[in-house]
C-alpha cells in the first residue's frame, strides 16, 4: 500500500478546499457578515495548514496506484472534505454543535441536501453560499477537479475516477483522463451559469440564483427558504424541474452533442428509459393527486417537480408531499431508489445499473429454460463483461444488506416506520427529505446525535457507492501486507 | 411444450386433492356439521370430475419433460388446487365471497396463514380442519407428495422437484427421486406426529392439537383463537416455539441423523448461521421489550416465540408486537425476508442463498481490490457453480423488484405505509401477519376484491420462488414454438 500517495492526495484535496472556502468568505464580506467572515478565515487557515502538513509528509516520487488507493483516497478525502467544511457553521455558532454541523455538511458534499437546520432563514449569506457551494463542488466530485486543474497527481487515476464517479461502467470521454475531467467541469460551469441567468429572469435574486443554481447543477435540494422552492413562481418551478432532469443525464451525452454528434446521443436507451420513467410516474401522480390540487396545470406542474426532484435526488419540493395520498408516496418512495444517470450528478442506484439488473435477470431465466443457450447482455448497444454484470448484481445486494443494516440501527431512534424507513433511503440515495417526521416541510433536527452520524454515514455510502468505504474501513486493508 | 403432460400432471394432483377433501369430510362428519359435509362431498365430486377429465384429455406416452414444462406444471397445479381447495368455504357460506376464499385457501397451501376472517372462533371444525390441513400439504409441497406415491408419473420430475422446492440448490437424499420424496414426507409425518403428542401433553384437545401441528409443521400459522396462541400455557408455547425452529431446519439434515451421520448434520454452516441469528434476535428483542414484560422469563419467551415465528415464517403470535419498540419491530420485519433455511418448510429468501449473496460480495470486493485473483464461493464446504451464484444474485433482484411492484400496486388502497409494506412482506414472504392494520391481532378482511387477489399472487409468488409462475404467464413461452 502506498501510504504517502495517499496522505499526500488529501493533503492536496485539503488546500484545495482552502481555496474553494475563498468563494464563501468573499460572500461574507460583500454582506458585512464579520463573523462569519472571521469563521471562514479561521477554517481556511486550519484547511491550508493540516492539507500543506500532509502534502509534505507524504511527499514520494513513487505514484504508483491502485484500485485499492483509489478507493481509499476517495474515502478518506470525503471525510477529512466534510469534517473540515463543518468548522465554519461551528467557528460561526450558527450551528454549535459539530456533529449537526458535520451532519449538514457531509449533506452538501454528498447532494443529499438533509438538513438538520430548523430555521434555514434565520442563516447568514456567507454560511448559506458555502452549504449550497458544496452541493457544486460534491456533485461533480472534487477529486475528478482536482485531476481537471493538477495533472502532475494523476499518476494512474483512473482508480480515483472509478471511485468516485457513481454508475456501474465509467469511461473516458477522450483518451486523457485529465481532459476528460476539464471538458466534464466545462460543461458542468456552462450549465450551471445558464440556469443562474433563466433564473434572473424569473426575478430571482443574484444571490438566490446562484445558491438554487448549485442545488440544482449538483443535484443536492438546499435552499433559502423554509418552504423550499414552493414560494416561487410556476415559471421559476418549471425553469428548476427542467435542470433538474438535465442534471440528472449522463454528461457523455452532452459532450457527445458538443461535438455534433447528436444523433448518438440520442440513441441512448439509457436516456429514454429515464424519460419514460419520468413521463409515466408524472402522469400517474398528476392524476392521483388531482383531486388535492385546484387546476389541472397545478397538478400537473406540481406532480412533475416531485418527480423530478426524487428521482434526480434533488430533494427541492413545491408542496407538502407527505400529504398526498399513499399511491404517489409510495411512488416517489420507489423512485428514490432508482435514481438518476449514471455518468451524471444524481444518485440512487442509478438507471443503467436497473436496466442491468433487468437484462440479466431476463437472460437468466431463458437460461433456466434453456440450460445450454448462450446469450449475451447488451446495454447500449455493446456487450456488457460479464464481471460488469456480476459487479452490478453484487452491488445491488450489498446495496439492499447495507441498507437494512442502517435501517434497523436508526429503528433504536423513537420515530415510525415510516419515518424511518424513508429517512434511511432519503439519507442513503442522497435525496434529503423522505416522510412522515421527515418530510418535506420537517428537519432531521430531531434526530439523536449517533443517529445524525449514522446517517451521516448513509449519505456517503450513497455518494460513494458503498465500495471505498468498505475497503477504507475494513481491517484487512489494513494488516494484510 | 409436452402440453398433454402438463394436463395429465394438473389432472392428477387434482384426483389427489379428492382424496385429501376425504379427511375434513370426515371430521365434518365426526362433528356432526352437515353442512360442511355437504360442501365438502360437493367440492370432492368437482375435483374428481375435473381431475379425471384433465387426466383423460392429457393421456400421452410422451413423458418429456423440461425446467420450462416442470415450471408451467408447478404453477398450474397450485392454482387450481388454490381454486378448488377455496370451494368448501363457499359452498357452505362460511366465507361466501369466492374471492375471499381463495385468498385464505392460497394463504393456506403457501403456508402464509394470511386471514381475512374476523371471526376464527365461528369456524365450524371441518372447514378449520381443511383451512390448517392446506398449511399441511403445501409446507412440504403437493407435487413432491405425488411423486413419493406415483413412481410411473416421474418422468423427468426433478424438474418439478426443483421448481416446487425452495432455496438455491435442491440436492437429491438419495439417488432416486421417487425415494426421496418418501423419505421426505415421512420424516414430516414423525415429526408432525410427535407435536401432536407433546401437545396433547400440555393438555390441549386433540382437535387443537393436530390444528397446530399442522401449522407449526408447515410453517403456515392458521389456528382457532383470535389471539393465536396468546392464550395458551407457557409449556405450549414453548413447545410450538421450538417445533417451528424445527420445521425451519433443511430436512436433508434430519436424514443424515437419521442414517446416523449426525456430524456431518451438526457440520452444516446453514443450520449454525440460522441459529446463530435467532439467538442474537431473540436476545436484542428480549432487551428491548423488557420494560413491557412483568417477568425477564415472559420477555425472553415473547422474544423467542416471535423470532422464532418470523423467521421461519410461520406467523402464530403470543403477543400483540405491533405494540412493541420500533426497534424490535423492524427486526422482525427484517427477519420476515431473512426465512429459514433452504430444503425446510419455510418462506422467505433463506439463509443460503443470503449466505451465497454474502459470499458473493466478498468475493467480489475481492475481486476489485486485485482484479486477477481467482476465488471460488464455496458453502457447505462444497464449491459453488458460478450459474448458481449468477442465479441467486439475479432471484434477488427480481424478488426486491417484484416486492416493489407489488407494493406500489397495494399503495392503491387507503392504508398507511407501515401497513401497506409490512403487509406485502408478510404475503410475498409467507408469513401471515404484518404491523399496523395487518398487525397480529388484525386481518386482511379490510383490503379490496382486486388486493385481496393481488396479495393472493404474492403469496403464490413467494411460495413457488417467483420463476415457475413467470414462466408460466410469460406470452413467449405460448407462441414460440
Amino acid at each position: 500500500m502506498n501510504r504517502r500517495m495517499i496522505l499526500h492526495t488529501v493533503g492536496r484535496l485539503l488546500q484545495i478546499e482552502a481555496i474553494l472556502l475563498l468563494l464563501p468568505l468573499l460572500t461574507a464580506l460583500l454582506y458585512a457578515e464579520w463573523n462569519g467572515a472571521a469563521a471562514f478565515l479561521a477554517t481556511i487557515a486550519i484547511a491550508a495548514g493540516i492539507g500543506t502538513l500532509f502534502t509534505l509528509i507524504g511527499k514520494n516520487r513513487d505514484r504508483t496506484m491502485f484500485a485499492r488507493e483509489g478507493f481509499i483516497i476517495v474515502a478518506l478525502a470525503w471525510i477529512f472534505m466534510s469534517a473540515i467544511g463543518a468548522l465554519p457553521f461551528v467557528f460561526s455558532r450558527e450551528i454549535p454543535s459539530f456533529i449537526d454541523a458535520f451532519f449538514e455538511t457531509v449533506s452538501g458534499f454528498t447532494t443529499t441536501g438533509a438538513s438538520i437546520l430548523t430555521d434555514v432563514e434565520a442563516m447568514s449569506h456567507g454560511l448559506l453560499f458555502w452549504r449550497s457551494f458544496t452541493h457544486w463542488v460534491g456533485g461533480m466530485g472534487v477529486l475528478v477537479f482536482i485531476m481537471a486543474i493538477f495533472p502532475s497527481e494523476s499518476g494512474r487515476s483512473i482508480h480515483i475516477m472509478r471511485a468516485e464517479m457513481p454508475g456501474p461502467i465509467v469511461g473516458k470521454i477522450v483518451p486523457k483522463l485529465r481532459d476528460t475531467a476539464k471538458i466534464l467541469y466545462l460543461m458542468y460551469v456552462a450549465m450551471t451559469a445558464v440556469l443562474v441567468v433563466l433564473l434572473l429572469f424569473g426575478g430571482m435574486s443574484l444571490f438566490e440564483s446562484v445558491i438554487h443554481a448549485f442545488g440544482t447543477a449538483g443535484t443536492g435540494g438546499f435552499g433559502v427558504r423554509a418552504d423550499s422552492i414552493g414560494s416561487y413562481s410556476p415559471y421559476i418551478q418549471w425553469v428548476i424541474t427542467v435542470f433538474m432532469l438535465l442534471f440528472g443525464i449522463n454528461f457523455n451525452l452532452y459532450y457527445l452533442i458538443l461535438i455534433g454528434r447528436v444523433r448518438s446521443a440520442l440513441k441512448s436507451s439509457e436516456l429514454w428509459c429515464y424519460l419514460g420513467i419520468v413521463g409515466l410516474s408524472v402522469t400517474a401522480v398528476s392524476f392521483n393527486i388531482a383531486s388535492l390540487c385546484e387546476t389541472a396545470a397545478e397538478s400537473v406542474r406540481s406532480a412533475a417537480f416531485q418527480v423530478s426532484s426524487i428521482i434526480t435526488t434533488t430533494g427541492y419540493a413545491t408542496a407538502d408531499f407527505n400529504a398526498w395520498p399513499s399511491f404517489s408516496k409510495t411512488l416517489l418512495v420507489l423512485l428514490m431508489f432508482v435514481g438518476a444517470c449514471s455518468g451524471s450528478t444524481g444518485g440512487g442506484l442509478k438507471i443503467s445499473r436497473i436496466m442491468l439488473l433487468f437484462k440479466a435477470i431476463r437472460r437468466d431465466v431463458k437460461r433456466m429454460l434453456h440450460p445450454r443457450s448462450v446469450s449475451v447482455v447488451k446495454l447500449e448497444g455493446k456487450a456488457v463483461d460479464e464481471s460488469i454484470i456480476l459487479g452490478s448484481t453484487v452491488y445491488f445486494a450489498v446495496y439492499v444488506v447495507i441498507f437494512f443494516v442502517i435501517l434497523l440501527l436508526l429503528s433504536l431512534e423513537p420515530f415510525d416506520f415510516e419515518s424511518i424507513f424513508t429517512a434511511t433511503a432519503a439519507c442513503f440515495n442522497n435525496i434529503g427529505p423522505g416522510l412522515g417526521a421527515v418530510g418535506p416541510t420537517a428537519s432531521f433536527a430531531a434526530f439523536s446525535a449517533p443517529a445524525k452520524l449514522l446517517l451521516s454515514a448513509a449519505m456517503l455510502l450513497g455518494r460513494l457507492e458503498i465500495f471505498p468505504l468498505l475497503v477504507a474501513f475494513s481491517p484487512s486493508t489494513w494488516t494484510k501486507k
